[in-house]
């Protein structure tokens, strides 16, 4: 059998790690700066010195392709190597290199699969600079236009295209041009259940639909000593409302239902003035996108209704919506099907993160693999995952793409 | 009877407004800087030419005294003429200038007085630039020490005695020398009461009690989509919900409690991370201590209660803590009796902001007059009073001075 070195997976991704690195451990790699830039440079190196043909799209997306006995479809693997602005070292990145590790050790047995092999990166899966999240693979899916990513921008008003043009990674071939005929991810799962129960591999179903949103509420500035309660319009106090009630929201409903309100501000964000303007953002999640619509229409109402109760009034903004995806069942039984034959426990799930595998069953059969994350870190320096576990998801995505590389 | 002349008082207001003016009307003179000595220097300039003695004390405060016919302790009235960062025109100016308008009227009408007369300004009552607020009236009636106040630096180190010395207000005269035989104060309300009322005076009985506490909570920032719910350790879900408490907490205990959550910030304060950091302000206040104790311990009992069900660690750190403060019963019905007697209508109230007679009560008799504020917006260039009403305040001001001066 086929096997995967530990000693050259780990050492590419202690390797890519360095470059960005910050205090603690973490990587700052924010898609389209000069550290992400760097990284690039170095996982494309690799790819050419594994003799990978390195195609960029028009988005900056990387796809290194080993040629097959035929020129038929590829199986392609592959994330990101993008992170947050405190994030791990094996978001994303584990993924990419795990690719590169089957290409190794097909090079080093003189091995030529029958279906080419193709390892990709995308461009700014984590979101964290250039809202949309996931936009590589969404364009390399069809799912937004060239154009309308160039034109994003950061908090700075500096875009898209402009950057990738700057750091080089403005390529010519069309998005999506290669159509693989399978698409698998490996990624940490990043949350706590494979650790807690200690299984060691997490058998992807599905990708928790999302709904990101933004209110931006309107009340009245006023003195907080002389002012009545009952004369108030106080806009942070609906912020804080939604916050206690997105929770209660999620504990109601059950099942994998998640609410979280991650960022706020109030203005003028004083001490001892009633705010006027508030901020904040609600972050929804469910694989049911029934349920998913009734947890959106719940915060709506009760946004109304404290609205109406405080005279605030209330804009929202959708900042992203994905419903629920559903992966190739067959694929999914086969991610199942390699980990058991190698004697690892498994655990059906659903993916609470995005992830680019979700765009690329748009294009093809997908599926993803998860290796347990400690204490569920990630988006954080302390992200982290025992070599073991990284070594025996790497093995299962080898097994699996032999299998359907010959297919 | 000696009357407050109109075209004066206002055309002090409108001259010393326009010292320090930004658009919409309102002033940016922050206590020490060149725009608040601009102020101060104009003041003292009318002080000077209205024949006043101007004796500048250690803290910088301003007391321009009006010789009696006897050498006793003089009625003293004053306030301050620093603002917020983005102040109205009427805050605490009023009552100084008003003041000076007792003053003009006494001398045009050639009266001499028994008592003295004193118009004071006081250094920094704001706070928007040095801590703590009312720092010159605080010094002045003993609470705070020279070298203390001195060391107070603004956010960017700059120190209160170096800026004193610098704007040429470090005077030479020791704070509190001067013991008035009763302090006055009159100000506008800078809350909606009097004027939903449309009541003219405000008869001020008391001055809140204040308890500003800052609290740092220290969660765990995980994923929003992968951290079950059971699992998180959301920081800002406690602030929020101690943002809630507080509104429900001043409902429930009625009369004049009030509670304001007026400033938050999370860490990361991204919308897809759950907060390992929620950095909050509670401010309550109420007139009475006992019952501004049980607000505090009530919020206090709420923080421990959802940080252990939350698994959060929270420190406190008190940023201001004031009793209430009543003011002398005798000297507060004679406000009445003269507002009346103007047939004025009248309200008995507390003050919900603090005051430079707050600090003075514990030197001497001390009483307060309110106007109303259009709207109660203050601290807010479209802070607003009426012609009409500052006029009626500073009549009953000046009534109750020559009652007072020839007691």
């Amino acid at each position: 059998m086929l096997k995967v070195s530990e000693a050259h997976l780990l050492g590419r991704i202690e390797a890519l790690a360095a470059v960005g690195a910050i205090e603690g451990g973490g990587n700052a790699r924010l898609a389209l700066t000069d550290e992400d830039r760097a990284g690039r440079d170095l996982v494309v190196g690799w790819m050419k010195a594994l003799g990978l043909d390195v195609r960029i799209d028009g988005i900056g997306n990387v796809i290194g392709v080993r040629a097959g006995r035929e020129n038929a479809a590829p199986i392609m693997t592959g994330s990101h190597i993008d992170t947050v602005r405190t994030g791990g070292r094996y978001d994303g990145n584990y993924g990419v290199l795990a690719g590169l590790e089957v290409v190794r050790a097909l090079n080093e047995a003189k091995i030529a699969t029958r279906r080419p092999i193709a390892v990709a990166f995308f461009t700014n899966e984590e979101g964290a600079r250039f809202t949309p999240d996931m936009m590589g693979s969404l364009v390399y899916a069809g799912g937004l236009g060239l154009n309308e990513a160039y034109a994003a921008t950061d908090k700075d008003g500096v875009a898209v295209g402009d950057e990738l043009r700057r750091i080089g990674y403005l390529g010519e071939v069309k998005p999506g041009a290669l159509k693989p005929h399978a698409f698998l991810e490996l990624h940490i799962e990043q949350g706590p259940i494979l650790d807690e129960e200690k299984t060691r591999i997490g058998v992807v179903e599905s990708v928790q639909g999302i709904s990101w949103t933004e209110y931006s509420v309107t009340g009245v500035s006023n003195h907080a000593g002389t002012t009545p309660m009952r004369l108030r319009r106080d806009a942070g106090y609906l912020a804080a409302s939604v916050n206690v009630f997105a929770r209660k929201l999620a504990w109601e409903m059950g099942g994998n239902q998640v609410a979280t309100v991650g960022s706020v501000a109030f203005r003028p964000n004083l001490i001892n003035v009633v705010p006027n303007r508030a901020i904040f953002t609600v972050d929804l999640r469910n694989t049911d996108e029934a349920k998913l619509k009734e947890a959106e229409a719940r915060v709506a109402a009760h946004i109304a209704e404290i609205a109406t109760a405080e005279r605030v009034t209330v804009e929202a903004k959708v900042l992203a919506r994905f419903e629920p995806v559903i992966f190739e069942s067959t694929l999914v039984d086969r991610v199942e099907h390699h980990a058991k034959a190698l004697a690892l426990t498994t655990r059906r799930m659903p993916s609470g993160a995005g992830h680019d595998a979700q765009m690329m069953q748009r294009l093809c059969p997908t599926a993803m693999i998860f290796v347990p994350s400690v204490a569920g870190l990630s988006h954080n320096v302390k992200e982290h995952t025992e070599a073991a576990d990284l070594v025996a998801g790497a093995q299962v995505l080898m097994n699996l793409m032999l299998e359907l590389a010959e297919a």
